[in-house]
């Protein structure tokens, strides 16, 4: 190639329309090219309705494929494939020196989830996918486009091979929106890490009739209804890159990154994979692995019955939380401009420590008054008339059952303005600009964000 | 606080006068508020003379608080502080399936590398520090105002504190410009983090006489000498917000993230820490543990007797290369912007699996003619002309025993226009703009964009 043909192909390094067809896209909440957004979950139970999808707790000697190793005891299936559950011990070098064990699922792949984009109209469209999971509270969720292991695009399944996947895996079938790894759950993956991935197609691509084209707006209205958009979905549209005007903040850009890097410095914890078996506080027993006394989550397993998945049935391991938990920020204006109060979270399974998480993340069934973390007392008397969102929404139901959060965005001039170390108040705009980036927001975090970026919430 | 004076505290996000400020210091090249640049080397050397500092090669049974545990085999240090010696089993996802053992430096610890910045007459001048390392082929280099490890600011030398510590662990003593973790070498560090850091304060602070007020423009010129700008010193400046005004590029920012996920999506690679005692292929000696046959880099023992530390003497042991190194960057101009050729690289030792390398780095003498990394060849058979800079550097002191690269940036139009796969052309912008994050960006990268940020290299 010539000098002079490739300078032809320089492009500008920042795309200043993209933004402003993300919000021309979330201004469109009542009716998209395919569907108007009352309609959908009719939609979504006549999907349902098609497919026979079943779900029932079983006990561990009926697990196909998967076991109790004999020299661990970790649940590992035999193929050596998907992910298995093994022992995790934490210790942190405090003070306080604290030190836990806990059960806790090893699934090094990076998996994908990938949501195709296109204009109808010259208004932005998503291909979202009426999906049923085990674990699912009501069964079929809007998931994206690909929902995919490394397992899926190796063939490890054995199944029938994932649509679309292509559009994700080669580079040239599409143009990268969002393109980031990262991180699921602390408190229950190890180093998990998700590809959140949007591609734009020139061209509508074809669907079929478990997919629907909507527009950013619409799963706004949609992220308002409990149980409705999935885990999945939620955290790449967390990732999409929508821009706020906020040009000024309590803190600057490099300010926010050198407070987020002394949280990284000063938390020092560690987290080894044990032997599952002899898990100290907690005990195997025929249909469950759960703590002693009962806390925190069980480990069960389900049998499913399907006819629309890779495969037609197949049985498996997931993470039962024994409470619903509740993910919570606090927002306040200063200066007309909205913040959110963000929390530095240690959770034993992150990559690198510490993530920002919503203000308050816990579970309150085990908090009574003024025993809990900070703010939850803030959130728990909170007036209707200061409650800007408040949801249940369902964490990935392809390894937890029923796992449900309240999901709450709460504004309260009661917040502080100097918040306690640990946490900071951040613009949208800024958590937006970190999530172009890896393992800087954690997964809960993001759901709240999608809320805001799809105009579910508007602060 | 009320919101009224809250609001009052809002800042703009970006501040765009630093990249400016930054380039005036960049533009004083001759002399600072301190020194000429061409009288540092003879006060370097002045400094080496002030001080006692003496190197001696010992056998292991020498070492003073060190030993071989008596379980793994590990070298320990006695405190459980400091760092360790360990085995590392790597295994690749592949194809082809790799496997290897090595011995590695286990250091979870989180150190500080910190330069203090201040004007003087309107001029960013950074302060860096005559330091002597035991690893230094030439025992006395500038170094970062601050190098701590954990040990340090907790009190584990049982020495004297280390000076200005304070203002790089205490956010209101200054201001950051640049704070950031970065990994170190990945082939001799398990997950080894650095947190890199520029901190400006309003006055000049009393540095003492081992220290010295540097222009970057000074900095850059002393870059072009060899062996006289540590290590710690140029990851610090790679890392500075330096700007170049290039807006347009081969690829825009968003599909540079996308390639640099798919390159860590595609990759994979476990690297589990082992028992050093009996790891396959490598030999403990009296003196050495080396690989069978003698390839790669040794880990040997050294006696110190220094005068000006935190302690005034100790023994501890060092990893030192077989060879000499090799790492280079292709740059290229298409339409005119300067474009470096990035390889993403896997290397065992780090956080997740790729980081952004150099186009070349490897120990040339492992590679006869042909049968070396891609643009090996072409480096080594560069005119002059095309050479614009090659100057020798040393890796870490503290760590690695008279570990030199030869650090060179070709300019050659040779250079493919489209690379192959794991290669991209990045400009030097789009380089820096990832180094406010971490991770992004290894530390054979770092130095040669030191030598562009400081003015060093003019691509």
């Amino acid at each position: 190639m010539s000098a002079r043909g490739a300078a032809l192909r320089l492009r500008p390094r920042w795309d200043d329309g993209l933004a402003q067809r993300l919000a021309r896209s979330a201004a469109e909440t009542e009716a998209g090219a395919a569907i108007r957004t009352t309609d959908v979950p009719g939609w979504l139970a006549e999907r349902a309705r098609a497919h026979r999808f079943r779900v029932t707790p079983i006990p561990f000697h009926e697990l196909d494929g998967w076991g109790f190793a004999p020299d661990t005891g970790n649940l590992v299936h035999h193929s050596g494939r998907f992910f298995t559950v093994e022992g995790l011990h934490v210790r942190t070098g405090g003070p306080p020196h604290l030190e836990w064990w806990q059960p806790i699922i090893n699934q090094p792949e990076v998996g994908i989830l990938g949501i195709v984009a296109t204009e109808f109209d010259g208004v932005l469209h998503f291909l979202l996918q009426a999906k049923a999971e085990p674990g699912n509270p009501t069964p079929v969720q809007l998931s994206p486009t690909v929902q995919a292991t490394r397992s899926n695009y190796t063939g490890a399944h054995r199944g029938t091979p994932v649509r679309h996947l292509e559009l994700f895996t080669d580079p040239h079938r599409g143009r990268p929106l969002t393109d980031v790894l990262q991180s699921e759950h602390g408190a229950w993956f190890h180093h998990k890490t998700n590809r959140n991935m949007i591609v734009e197609t020139g061209a509508p691509i074809d669907a079929g009739a478990d997919f629907c084209w909507l527009t950013l707006g619409q799963i706004g209205r949609l992220m308002q209804v409990d149980n409705l958009i999935n885990m999945d979905t939620r955290t790449v549209l967390a990732c999409a890159p929508v821009t706020f005007g906020d040009a000024v903040a309590r803190h600057d850009d490099t300010e926010v990154r050198s407070w987020f890097t002394a949280e990284r410095t000063r938390h020092d914890l560690h987290g080894r994979l044990v032997p599952l078996r002899g898990l100290p506080d907690w005990t195997i027993g025929d249909r469950s692995i759960e703590h002693v006394p009962p806390r925190y989550f069980r480990v069960m397993a389900v049998s499913v019955e399907a006819d629309n998945r890779e495969v037609r049935g197949w049985t498996q391991p997931l993470f039962e939380p024994l409470e619903r938990g509740l993910i919570a920020f606090l927002t306040r204006r200063f200066g007309g401009v909205p913040h959110l109060l963000t929390h530095a979270r240690v959770e034993a399974g992150f990559h690198d420590t510490v993530e920002l998480g919503p203000t308050v993340q816990c579970t309150p069934g085990h908090h009574g008054s003024g025993t809990g973390p900070a703010f939850l007392d803030l959130i728990r008397s909170a007036a209707p008339g200061q409650i800007r969102y408040d949801v249940v929404h369902a964490e990935e139901g392809g390894r937890f059952y029923h796992a449900e959060n309240r999901c709450v965005v709460l504004e309260s001039d009661a917040a502080p303005a100097d918040p306690p170390p640990g946490y900071l108040w951040l613009t949208p705009g800024q958590l937006t600009a970190l999530l172009r980036h890896g393992h800087y927001v954690n997964v809960q975090a993001r759901t709240l964000l999608s809320a805001i970026t799809t105009g579910a919430v508007v602060l």
